[in-house]
């Protein structure tokens, strides 16, 4: 009955030939159970003696106390004040594409308020027939969508355009989260206000106290924009808006405006401080790019890395990253363990889906050797994610923003790793 | 530059339509601003006046003090004692599809254990070519698949045999959970092991003191169950099994064996007490059923229900709820408000995925007169989830297990729902 097909084969040879080089999996555990007897299996194991908790010990439940490291951290060092700034998702210690809320990347400009859902009001105004408030339980009376959705920071791997500086996937890439939200389309809200010809472009703000406004061309507010009020399934966290936020699928984060306040339908841009002096790009001849809203085709490698080293000697490992496109789908992952020079096509867990983070997996038999470990995202487009070399070229080093170049991790024959640039 | 596509259309239709009517909705909002200034737009709101938590605040968050009532609920006078219980996701409180792991369902039969990754050990022992002992650390070497399941209590719904009984879609229907699983297929560990031609069935038994063993068919072992240790990107929560759990997609919760201590390779089924004098279906004749390990294709309205009730009067109202089948995708989900004598075919959020809870909508306008919600799932088998009327006629009453009947909740004119039976 044993299952004979293709890629069961495949993996069982793979598999075999850890084995056969390593020695150290599984066959070690078997090896110890038959010459000198693991206490934890021939004796009882104290928690198979007594209870656990019971079903009333948490209402709401937390990660076990084990896990206690596997936590959002801020840099000290990065902003003057906690209160605008920003932490970072732990991603070196996920698997998966959805991130749990309670670990999910902040970004704040004034910090994060609490604002009750009574006390909640939405407004369109400007260029629309009818001007609008709506209450919270008025949100709740029109057709909902549900739809997973990446919310990246545009200052994501910010840090590294000079060159290698953060030493861990979390803290290079880590201001990405992916959640599956459930919200109204900005679409209907606007219908039901009615949208007057001259109406080009909408001004979204927030209701905490920096405001946040961003300008959003009509046509993107029309398409797939959502007013969203869940987030995997339950309320949106206090940090990431509560009640209702903005989701600006493939978008740049900052746009995703939180605590929603206001939608006032205009002819052009606002040009507010949130997209001239800040979330633009300073080129290398000093002039800046605007209006570089979406998120091109990035990946990283979660594990190996920094902090996730290798904890084991030769044979099989597991090299596995995320890869995600704000212009559509992940197609291709290809992953290189030396720097480049050779890649090979990864496996993807699920096809790819628009806009929305892919997990990736690369099955390898490590030698033992030190790698230079990238990976290279490829979108539905065709876009391909570029070398950091090749960024530089056309953006020069004062950039901030839109860092979206290949990332090297250095790991030595010791299984540590470290964040490096080659050349 | 409106959008004038067919769907959006149709939606301003319906809007319209529900002003028209009820006149509640949004224009109420418009027309108090108009009319009485509202405080809250008027003056400085509070929230904006000041900063918020910094990025520090909530290394590992949880929701907000608002949403306190959003919560795991036991049913004290169901069970002898919580140890041995379960509680129930709030269902009617949440909305998508995937389910937050700190208000997911737990069902324990000694408690929920504490077990380190450190002192984690998986046997695969019995007829297999090389009996193995597998650490955590050996089983993170292997290739991991990644994918969403549902995880449904066999006895979900089952108080509701004789008649409705319990209030609240959370009780009724809220022994389910759906996560994004990330592990290693158990194929991969038994070919491994090399399962010998006499092998039919594994045994799986879990580490805690019930060690709650299943037997499970060799086919099923080698087809899609997971050996699993993240959920929805995280570690397991300790009330799931932590560090590692069996994932056995469309099969009843029990044989998802937390804590997962050894797997054998055996001819026959066990014949455990987990799979005799529980979790077997006592018929009208006194006969039991056994092995009625699938879970049929079922479905609930999660909103309006009776912890959910409609807050507002006639006009938009959205019903929703949560479909799924442990023999396929969803693939149509009816929507009744009179009791079944009329269908409507309501929105799938997503297209429906094999073994994973779908979302569904319908719009409607509602009159304000009573209401009998009904909801019938139908899967890619083919298969329509019957009536409970119909599970009767063949199954008795004295069941526990296995009941997919259709659930009908009455709502009134002031909007408030109860659990009924209509004949």
């Amino acid at each position: 009955m044993t299952d004979q097909s293709q890629p069961s084969t495949t993996r069982r040879g793979f598999l075999k030939a850890g084995l056969a080089t390593g020695g150290a999996i599984a066959a070690g555990g078997a090896a110890q159970a038959a010459q000198e007897p693991d206490p934890l299996i021939t004796e009882i194991q104290p928690w198979a003696q007594g209870l656990g908790d019971g079903v009333d010990a948490t209402p709401y439940g937390l990660p076990i106390e084990y896990e206690s490291d596997v936590i959002r951290r801020n840099v000290e060092w990065l902003t003057a004040d906690t209160i605008s700034s920003i932490n970072f998702t732990p991603i070196h210690a996920l698997d998966g594409t959805i991130t749990p809320q309670g670990c999910a990347f902040e970004r704040h400009h004034s910090g994060a308020i609490e604002l009750r859902k009574e006390d909640y009001r939405l407004m369109i105004n400007g260029l629309v027939d009818r001007p609008l408030i709506f209450t919270y339980a008025d949100l709740e009376r029109f057709p909902r969508e549900n739809r997973v959705y990446f919310c990246e920071c545009a200052a994501n791997s910010g840090m590294e355009w000079a060159g290698a500086q953060l030493n861990g996937a979390q803290f290079t890439h880590g201001m990405i989260h992916n959640m599956e939200y459930s919200g109204v389309p900005l679409r209907t809200l606007l219908e039901e206000a009615g949208v007057k010809p001259e109406g080009k472009w909408v001004y979204v703000e927030g209701a905490d106290a920096s405001s946040n406004g961003r300008s959003i061309p009509l046509e993107k507010a029309m398409d797939d924009v959502l007013v969203a009020f869940k987030a995997n399934g339950e309320a949106l966290r206090k940090e990431h808006g509560y009640p209702v936020r903005l989701v600006v699928p493939g978008w740049e984060g900052n746009m995703w405006v939180k605590w929603l306040r206001r939608v006032e339908v205009t002819t052009q841009a606002i040009e507010s401080r949130e997209e001239t002096s800040k979330y633009t790009d300073t080129l290398a001849d000093g002039t800046s790019r605007k209006w570089t809203w979406v998120m091109d085709a990035k990946s990283v490698i979660t594990s190996p890395s920094p902090q996730s080293p290798v904890t084991h000697g030769p044979g099989p490992l597991v090299i596995t990253g995320l890869a995600w496109s704000g212009r559509g789908a992940i197609t291709r992952v290809d992953v290189s363990i030396d720097g480049g020079k050779t890649w090979q096509i990864a496996r993807l867990a699920q096809e790819g889906q628009d806009k929305a983070l892919s997990r990736f997996y690369l099955d390898i038999n490590w030698d033992g050797s030190e790698m230079f470990l990238q990976s290279r995202a490829i979108d539905s487009t065709g876009y391909v994610q570029p070398t950091k070399t090749q960024l530089r070229e056309v953006r020069g080093l004062n950039s901030i923003y839109h860092n979206n170049g290949i990332q090297t991790w250095w790991v030595n024959a010791n299984g540590e790793a470290e964040n490096v640039e080659i050349s």
